[in-house]
């Protein structure tokens, strides 16, 4: 059935991932090739260090230090960018749209930035961009939505969709640990980063929450737009807490749509205790997707590590070999419309986990409740312990009912301001 | 990009799957006709019952009770057989696949116990047969094996692919019940059928896990090659040991290769606690898949249901209508290899769980620890609890490390002829 004798890949970057693609390229050439239809073999790859390339033992022919010579190259039907990071991701993979090549990247941030932009772009040449592996390792978390969910109208996507938080998070709440004991553990197992920054201050996961919420609400979103908290605040008597009242504590990926209004967020959450997200633990990573055919689905697994990442790029490859082969261009269109409403954090509506230190005196939660009453707020359970008797000091720690975000905010200034309450310690959003 | 003016679809059964399918066809045609690139309409229904018709306020032309007039319309280019069981499915699909034309079917008989032959069928003919719906509702399990997971060497599944088998096991964990009170509840709220024969021993799962293992595998297996246990022998007093030792007791439908050798069985195990798979309750559905490269992933949902069921047909309705608009025929070609062995359940290694009852004396432990001694069977842990002590009754509950099957069968065999000993009561097998 093959109307090709042969696919050719150009390979942009060759470290960590972009190697582990080169092997499994290779390694693997007979299934590509069967599912395929023609032979897919590596033609070019980008690496600006040329030892790479010596310790490879591949032909050092194939490599070279110049965009140009794998995004000029006839040979080259699909590119596989493999570089990360916006620049220069970018420019490369628009001219590789632009000469009309297909483009394969594991890049969560050029797409979450520019997603759309390629898209169009791809359209326009008659080519397509896939990015299965931009999200979630190597978890079918992208192919889903352009298949086989399509018949459902998506309600909300609850994700976990980065493993150095969760890995931090499961520790504090196992054994107890503090934050920055438990990052401490993180960066030695090198699970964290030296500079932990873009991990535990939920940037990662904004990008592929920018990305997971344009393919199931069809809908324009930027990675500004995603409201992000990280886990450095949460403390182990959070932790305490949590369990006491029957929750886990989770850095949760949220992006619902109810009424034409979308929100994406990403912050710490209380997720009762008996969802199976909530025992989502270590490095793994889970998207949960609620349709309204489907109901409740999850996907799970390793969401980074280069040999996961491989499993998916080599998905994309075949992809887009098989309609290479068939000269039959792109398959699924993503069509944005600009009509809905993104909602500003202060818009949620949500309920509230609030964590005080107060005076020790009778009274206290009379004063804290009228706050809450006052501005509609209901209060669904409270704990109230003597945490030190000889300081004169309380810890009060309720749960609200739904309230909206900016009502919730107000109260909590309010209550800051009380001469009885030395200082909020903590507030965490909470998702049943 | 479209080449086509419509595509039409014959539906072979309005029952609850079928009506809920010509419905969301109705419902989402908008969406449809987006994704395949040109509209889809429903042409035919096949529908023995002719009330169904008057009841459905659908055009009474589409509805016929002669399969010819659906098989044999020129209008039809996909065939949805939602009727379910082995006959009339198997000649239709036959029939249907003949004239050329596409299948998509729910059914998980026919396609475990025909699905290799309708699949040459389908290549003769350049035509496909798509069943996303047959196994685990509308948790996308097929198509993950067919693209998503293709760079993998699949070494496992383990599944939980019958919600009411697990319904019932989770309320006999959670509650202490006795498994007639849990079948009992599950009837009452119809997640059991009157007759539950089909769910409890084993046989709905078995048709799915031939189906699995044949994709993940690339090897033929029929559904009498599954070997199949039931439910009905736990016990509320096996649950109580489970959780004492760590354990959750599922009924899973294991597929394993190693060194070219397949098993595929189906039975009652205990299953880690801390495993997520172990954590899977009620009627959900979830299906765990090792590769090489992937690692381990898991997929999660509403193993069942017309709604769901519903999003996993009109999937495969978009996949195939695409590529008849396209006019690109088969996509994946599914290629049994015959070289690899399938075990025995007597050849499978496994560790296993023994409860049994004995005289409360002094050695009967070590008599019964010399006969799996001698066959090569070491224990990893005993409890010995006297039940009943003016019965002189005693209960030893082992967990043996792993053994093979036969030598296993023998020990118990040794073991249930003792004086001492009353009874095996149950054994299970551990997965780990």
């Amino acid at each position: 059935m093959g109307k090709r004798d042969g696919i050719g890949i150009g390979l942009l970057g060759f470290g960590v991932i972009g190697g582990a693609v080169a092997r499994v390229l290779t390694q693997r050439a007979e299934v590509l090739a069967h599912e395929v239809g023609c032979p897919v073999r590596l033609r070019k790859v980008l690496e600006k260090d040329t030892s790479k390339a010596t310790a490879s033992r591949m032909d050092p022919g194939l490599f070279t230090t110049d965009a140009a010579e794998v995004l000029g190259d006839p040979q080259v039907d699909i590119v596989v960018e493999a570089l990360g990071g916006e620049n220069p991701a970018y420019d490369f993979i628009k001219d590789a749209l632009g000469a009309g090549k297909y483009v394969v990247t594991c890049n969560k941030e050029v797409m979450a930035k520019h997603g759309p932009e390629f898209a169009s772009l791809a359209g326009e040449r008659a080519v397509d961009i896939l990015y299965e592996a931009s999200v979630g390792g190597g978890i079918p978390l992208i192919a889903p939505f352009k298949q086989a969910l399509l018949a459902n109208e998506i309600s909300a996507i609850h994700a976990i969709i980065n493993g150095t938080t969760n890995y931090i998070l499961t520790r504090m709440a196992s054994e107890g640990m503090d934050f920055s004991t438990a990052l401490g553990e993180a960066q030695r197992l090198g699970y964290a980063e030296p500079d932990p920054t873009f991990d535990i201050e939920a940037i990662d996961p904004c990008y592929k929450l920018t990305i997971l919420a344009m393919l199931a609400f069809h809908t324009l979103v930027r990675p500004e737009d995603v409201y992000h908290e990280g886990i450095s605040r949460l403390s182990s008597r959070d932790f305490r807490y949590a369990r006491e009242l029957g929750y886990e504590i989770k850095l949760l990926a949220i992006a619902k749509e109810k009424d034409g209004s979308i929100e994406v967020r990403v912050h710490p959450v209380f997720l009762p205790e008996d969802l199976l997200l909530a025992k989502v633990d270590g490095v793994y990573n889970a998207v949960q997707v609620e349709g309204d055919l489907v109901g409740r689905v999850l996907f799970y697994g390793q969401g980074a590590g280069p040999a996961a990442t491989c499993s998916a790029v080599f998905a994309d490859i075949i992809d887009v070999g098989r309609r290479i082969n068939l000269g039959v261009g792109l398959s699924h269109e993503l069509k944005l419309d600009a009509s809905k409403k993104l909602k500003s954090i202060s818009e949620i509506e949500t309920r509230y986990y609030l964590r005080m230190s107060t005076v020790d005196r009778p009274g206290v939660l009379a004063k804290i409740s009228r706050i809450l009453g006052d501005l509609g707020i209901s209060i669904s359970s409270v704990i109230q312990k003597e945490s030190d008797v000889s300081a004169d000091a309380a810890e009060i720690v309720l749960m609200t009912y739904p309230a909206v975000e900016s009502a919730m905010r107000e109260a909590m200034s309010e209550i800051e301001r009380l001469d009885v309450v030395r200082e909020i310690s903590n507030f965490v959003r909470v998702e049943d």
